[in-house]
């Protein structure tokens, strides 16, 4: 605490100043790792993570509770842990401040103590978003698990320090920065993942790939379809795919953990997206929604010269065979005009606005203009009319 | 990023290894200052606080607005600001996620950009604590000018990093860590102030001289009657109090600001009060509910021999004498049995509990049973009612 002296004359010499200066630092540390067969008893890391052995709340998506319910209570029960699990429903359409509110209530009914007692969250990425922000305004900051149980949620919400709920139609416009303690990574969950929601993951596990692995690009174009059929479980090389997706993203996230930076490659994707995502609720899927925006931007970046045509239309085709849109009647000047004004002030008053270069690299952008974007829009839908 | 190999075989060597440590740290500085004719057109403070001219939204408390409105306006215009007032109710009852949405709505129609348009907060601790939280958690951070027009506030709410709403009639149940980035303290608000509320700033004040500044119980014990009669702004020593007071809070929150050590001094009078005030509201202030926990310990406390009869019968003097109260029903062996079982979940299963070591001095106590805490609340039952 710096203090400086001053004119106001409150004080004599050698008093107490009248001016402070706080200066502090927020340690912040927490764990990512893939951890097989989380469920059999015979792994300790579920129940050790995050604290000593005791009781633990575990909140448990719907979905999830009705496939592994019974495996949730008999690992704990096995492992000697006093467990009480909340069903929670999940989805964007309720992804509010009622569901915090719920959460906050099963741990002011459960008693959680302050920091010896992680609550877990076990779904996808919406139930560990709301889990999370209720765990950071409870007591001011309760520790928290995430067990991921989607792809989406595997390689994304569940990786970083977002927590957030949908506020006045505008996504994830309440939030907080609260990295769960651990993260504990199961691909076996996908097992159990339908189609589309595999899709949804593969979005941004594509966005890590064209914005800054070319070499993850590759692996989708090569085995994406196969990894669908295959849900992650077969000899196709999906570990491989989830690691790289992983790290790419917390290579990232590391350095820029509360986006002091607003040059954020990992927001490829994401500029026009969320209003796009809310607009078309309950249509869209978060990673849907994210894949029409790098399709479009994907054709603007080729427009510049930064992409060539043949990977444009390379990666328009991926898109397609990893079974995820290319076209929205969302994407008409309006809708992208409101998208890009919002997301100017999200990233205080200029577009920094991250556009692929060729295949695995990008830059960042100030100029784009309504036109340029509108007649993007306008070739993207001519091309998506004519692709087989 | 620390990443380590496992035996998981996700990958082969020279791949992203599938087990990563995330370690950084979240730097935080922010400024309080005393800054007299805060709204003065000449003094540049208010304007300047946090960022570059630009347009500001101030949230303004009712009783605030009804006084100050006219030269809030006149401060802005004169300083070339495009400014909007939101005006809001604040109190304890309406100390609420609801009240957090309304400023949230206001943000978000006003249109503020991410971080170069601080909302100022005008008020006492309810708004401060209210508009904080609507800050931290609007885009997962905004920033926010902190302007506290009461007492309590200038010396407590408006000094630290906490922001916070009741919940399920708890105090204080949701909230977050989200300092101002500055906090302009001006003593010439406390002149509209009624009696009522200077007592309930008092007890605050006393809190820092009872557990770690003689000194300034010794400015108390001859002053405190002239502070309120002529609220802060005579020839008292009104500076000196509130400098030492914002001084010895500030000295305990620097090094702990995220509340990692338990064990607060600071937390002395809240061990017992955040339950009798939820249970009492509307009745009791904050600061009130604060000085009966303090005038309950510090019998517990000359009881254990850590403070002298006579050190006693000062301290419940002086209370007496800045119109705070030293007796309440809810001192009863449920209510008190209750809050003590919330405040050790609070103090992560310890009760951590800050008792006073004559007059200026502390401890921390583990060992406090429900007998002892009874034969205290009886005994202070009988010490306030034989007083004159």
């Amino acid at each position: 605490m710096a203090g400086k002296t001053n004119n106001h004359g409150l004080f004599t010499t050698g008093e107490p100043v009248s001016a402070w200066t706080v200066s502090t630092a927020l340690p912040v540390t927490y764990q990512v790792a893939f951890t097989p067969q989380l469920l059999n008893p015979g792994n300790p890391a579920l129940a050790s993570a995050g604290a000593t052995p005791g009781r633990r709340l575990v909140v448990v998506e719907e979905t999830v509770h009705a496939l592994y319910g019974d495996k949730i209570r008999a690992y704990f029960g096995t492992r000697g842990l006093a467990v009480e699990l909340g069903v929670l429903a999940a989805h964007e359409e309720v992804k509010t401040m009622e569901s915090v509110f719920r959460v906050a209530e099963w741990m002011d009914h459960f008693g959680v103590s302050r920091r010896a007692e992680p609550v877990i969250a076990m779904g996808g990425g919406v139930l560990m978003d709301v889990v999370g922000l209720a765990c950071s305004l409870y007591r001011r900051s309760t520790p928290f698990v995430r067990v991921p149980t989607t792809l989406i949620g595997l390689v994304d919400a569940g990786v970083g320090a977002k927590t957030g709920v949908n506020f006045g139609r505008h996504k994830n416009r309440l939030g907080t920065y609260h990295p769960a303690v651990a993260t504990l990574l199961d691909p076996a969950f996908l097992a159990t993942l339908d189609q589309r929601h595999l899709s949804n993951g593969l979005a941004e596990i594509l966005k890590v790939a064209l914005i800054k692995d070319r070499k993850l690009f590759e692996l989708l174009d090569r085995t994406g379809e196969a990894l669908i059929d295959q849900r992650f479980q077969g000899p196709t090389p999906g570990g491989e795919v989830l690691v790289r997706a992983v790290h790419g993203m917390l290579q990232e996230l590391q350095p820029n953990l509360w986006e002091h930076r607003l040059e954020r490659s990992m927001d490829y994707g994401h500029s026009f997206s969320p209003t796009v995502e809310m607009r078309a609720l309950p249509e869209l899927l978060h990673g849907e929604a994210v894949c029409l925006d790098m399709a479009l931007t994907t054709v603007l970046a080729q427009r510049r010269g930064l992409v060539e045509t043949a990977e444009r239309d390379r990666i328009l085709g991926l898109m397609r065979r990893l079974q995820l849109p290319v076209r929205h009647p969302l994407l008409e000047p309006e809708t992208l005009a409101d998208a890009l004004t919002d997301t100017i002030r999200h990233r205080d008053g200029r577009q920094r606005f991250p556009l692929p270069v060729g295949i695995g690299d990008g830059c960042f952008a100030d100029d784009l203009t309504a036109a340029e974007i509108g007649r993007a829009a306008t070739e993207l839908e001519e091309l998506a009319c004519v692709a087989p």
